[in-house]
Formats: C-alpha cells, sequence, structure tokens
C-alpha cells in the first residue's frame, strides 16, 4: 500500500504529504510542516498561522491533532498564540549572554543590532520596602527612579526600571540615557567601580502598562528580572527589567564543578 | 488639617489608613496595604484577592487607583491574573543557583525542599531537526524521549522533557527517576563525567497539556530552558525544562569582569 495523500495544502504552499500510515504520528509529521514554513520565511514572523479549521481542511485531520502540532511549536517558542485570535509566528529571538555583567546596550551592539532607550519618567519616590532593603535605606526614604522603554532594532524589547540614591539619580538623567547605558555612565562618567550584580530570573504576565508599552497582548510572558549593582561591594543600582518573552532570551554556560 | 479616612477596609481585616492629601499618592498607599496583608499572611498564598469594585468601595477611590496599585504588585511577583477570574496571591517562589550545573533534586535538597518525579512517558521517538542537531544525529534518528512532571513539596513544578541516545534513555529508565535525577544517575551509575551545560531561559505561555500538568490556567507563564549537558565535552543530555512561572526563580551572581 502506498502512502495516502489524506488533505490538500493551503493554497501558495509548497505541497506536503501528510499520511495516517506512516510510522511518524499525524501531528508530527504536521509539526514538522508547519516548522519547515516558519523557518524557511513562508510563514514569516509575526505573521498571523492558518487558523485551526483551514488547518483540518488543509491536512484532513482532526483539531486534535492540529492543536498537538500547534502545543509542541509553542513549546518551542516558534509560534505565540494571541488569545481569541489565533497563533501568529514568533521572530528570531535576540539573546544576551549572562556570563558576564553588561548594559543591554553593551551586550548587544557587537552583534550588529541597534539599541535605544525612551525615558518614560525620572523622578523622585518612596522607597518601597524591597527597594530600601536592596539599597541599604529605610523603608519610605526618597530615592530616585528612571523608567526606561528599551528598543532593540527600533522595536521595543523591554521596560526597565531602575533606582538609584537621590544624588546619583540626579546626576545620571543629566547624562546622555538614550543612547547609552547607564552601566557605562556609571562607570566611565561617574568614575564608580562596578564589581558584580545579584540577579533573579522568573516569568509573568504582562499587566496593562508593560503591555502597552511593549506592544503586545495583556498577559503575554515576560522575563522579569530583579538585578542589584554593587560597585566597590556596595549596592548602587536597584532595577527591574521586564524583557518580552517573543523577543529575548538569556544563555549560560554552567560549569559542573 | 488631618488625614480623611477615604473609605473603610475589608471586613476581617487591620484598619488602614488611606489619605488623598498625603504626599504619597493613592496606588501606592493602597499597593503597601496590600503588600503588607499579603507579606503577613492575611492574604495567604493562593488566596483570591477581594474583587476590584470590593477594594473600590473598601478604599472609596477609583477603579483605576485600584489597579495601579494591583499592577505594581503584579509586576513584582506578589499577586497573578486569571483571566475572567481575578487576581490571586502568588506563593514564595523557590529558586536554583545558575551558579552551578546541578539536577533539580539536588539543587533543592539542601534547603529542605521534598522532591519527587511522576515519568509522564519512556519512548523512542524520531530526532525534530532541533533534538539531531543538538545530539549530532540526523533528524528522524531514533532517539529516548524521557517526560517527568516534577515535584516540589508534593506541587507540580515543572515538566521536564528530555532526549537521549537510544542506549543510553533505555539504560536510564532502568533507574529509579521518581527519586533520582538523571544527573547523579549519569554520573554515579553509569560513569559519565558531565562537564558543563549549555543554557537558554525564556518566557512563555503554557499550552493546554503543560498548564494540565502543571495545575494552572492555560497561558500562564513559564520559564523555559533548553539545556544541552555534555559528558567529556560530548552532547548526552538534551532538555526543554518548564518552570511555572508563579513558582520558581533563578539566581545567581554576574561579575562584571
Amino acid at each position: 500500500m502506498s502512502p495516502v495523500r489524506k488533505g490538500i495544502v493551503p493554497p501558495g504552499q509548497a505541497k506536503d504529504d501528510v499520511t495516517a500510515i506512516s510510522p511518524v504520528p499525524l501531528h508530527t509529521q504536521i509539526r514538522e510542516i508547519l516548522r519547515r514554513r516558519i523557518l524557511d520565511g513562508s510563514y514569516p514572523p509575526h505573521s498571523q498561522m492558518p487558523s485551526e479549521s483551514q488547518m483540518m481542511a488543509a491536512f484532513g485531520v482532526s483539531r486534535i491533532t492540529i492543536r498537538q502540532a500547534l502545543g509542541d511549536l509553542q513549546k518551542e517558542g516558534l509560534i505565540f498564540k494571541v488569545m481569541g485570535k489565533g497563533s501568529f509566528v514568533a521572530k528570531p529571538k535576540a539573546f544576551q549572554s549572562l556570563s558576564k555583567l553588561q548594559g543591554f546596550g553593551e551586550a548587544m551592539a557587537p552583534s550588529g543590532y541597534e539599541t535605544y532607550s525612551l525615558l518614560l519618567s525620572a523622578r523622585e519616590v518612596e522607597a518601597s520596602q524591597l527597594v530600601a532593603q536592596r539599597l541599604e535605606l529605610r523603608p519610605g526614604d526618597a530615592v530616585f527612579e528612571i523608567q526606561r522603554l528599551r528598543y532593540l532594532n527600533r522595536e521595543p524589547i523591554s521596560v526597565d526600571v531602575s533606582y538609584f540614591s537621590m544624588a546619583l539619580g540626579q546626576r545620571l538623567v543629566q547624562e546622555d540615557l538614550a543612547a547609552r547605558d547607564i552601566f557605562v555612565i556609571l562607570e566611565n562618567d561617574l568614575g564608580h567601580n562596578l564589581t558584580h550584580a545579584d540577579v533573579q530570573i522568573e516569568a509573568i504576565s504582562a499587566d496593562e502598562s508593560l503591555a502597552r508599552h511593549l506592544g503586545i497582548a495583556e498577559a503575554s510572558p515576560l522575563l522579569r528580572i530583579e538585578r542589584l549593582t554593587f560597585a566597590d561591594e556596595r549596592p548602587i543600582d536597584f532595577e527591574f527589567l521586564y524583557y518580552r518573552g517573543d523577543a529575548f532570551q538569556y544563555r549560560l554556560r554552567i560549569d559542573r564543578s
């Protein structure tokens, strides 16, 4: 018995055989076809994938089979779902190494990426319990908060909320925060000797304000970074970084011993 | 003029003053009250926060003010939203250090955490393009896939999908995968000399199957880890780890130079 074509392919697509008698499960066959179309650009970044119904008709398979294939691609990060709208193709993600403490601009420049920061706000606020504890102040003490929206190749990629002592914050905003990393200003202009940072990495959902700034749907996944940077062993810069899950990843080599 | 109590507090709660004439914005005052209630256990982990309408009435403020306060707490990871249901209190997150390559059980044991793995599946599959490339095989070659649901203190925390050569995978499933880390089995029982791993970290949304295994709502944020572990400089173990965003974080100290 020769392989049986179970369905037709969407118009404009190269032909692909999906067959129920192959030892490879149908959803795996479909996943690999869809993967190929994403990687060869037939489905370009940010484009909407065909609907489940369209794919059911095109491949001649059940909804559950299509969902399994899409689920696998979603797990890999090749596509993402927007509630009530369907599945979309993810872009290749930019990545930053965690092996060395670097500002985002510094880290991206060697790969030829263009970075830019939009200053959202710069103001005095009362230190929350967490901010005070990290910067070795008392809760309610005045601290300087700088909020920036960071762009990578002209697309928003992260919201950075940074806290400094009042004196340091007021000095920082006199510098060109649009074009330069705060780390670089701290070292080169202000003579601070940055030594290390303590970093926490987790995943959260975008609230309405982060989603709006980042141009993504509310509740989209974000990487949330809490980073406390030290100069000569004293905490100097406490930050929350919110990176778009669909656009960014960290990379790292870890030794066993 | 003395501070004016703007509203009442929810029944059963300690009294808290929220005042429009304080220099501290209303939403900040409310955020700090809610934060205190979360941290002192008045709102315990996994409990549902009062609704926006209840809080509007209790504090005598507008919906936008409540939303700002909740947005801040969500950004900090203290609460999380479930679409159509409201806001819930997050648990304190377990964390694992990224400074040293360790299995989850190894990493958690010193903190007194109990870990356990449920074997979801162990089977031969065809290597996808990505799996084949990482393990230095050809796409379509047979590989051994082990899927485990990992528990921390009897709650599901991650789904781990691991790929091995056929021979190694078939050997591994003869061991006690419920109680022991694969890293430990590889080293102690099978004599492999693990050297390092290359790790990618990103944030994704849970698809239906991950959400079901992890006992969370579909589209909840997850940390997604791609990890390729080497023994004597040869790739031996390629994995996808999906950690619940509400339950887990990575920590790391990074040096500037």
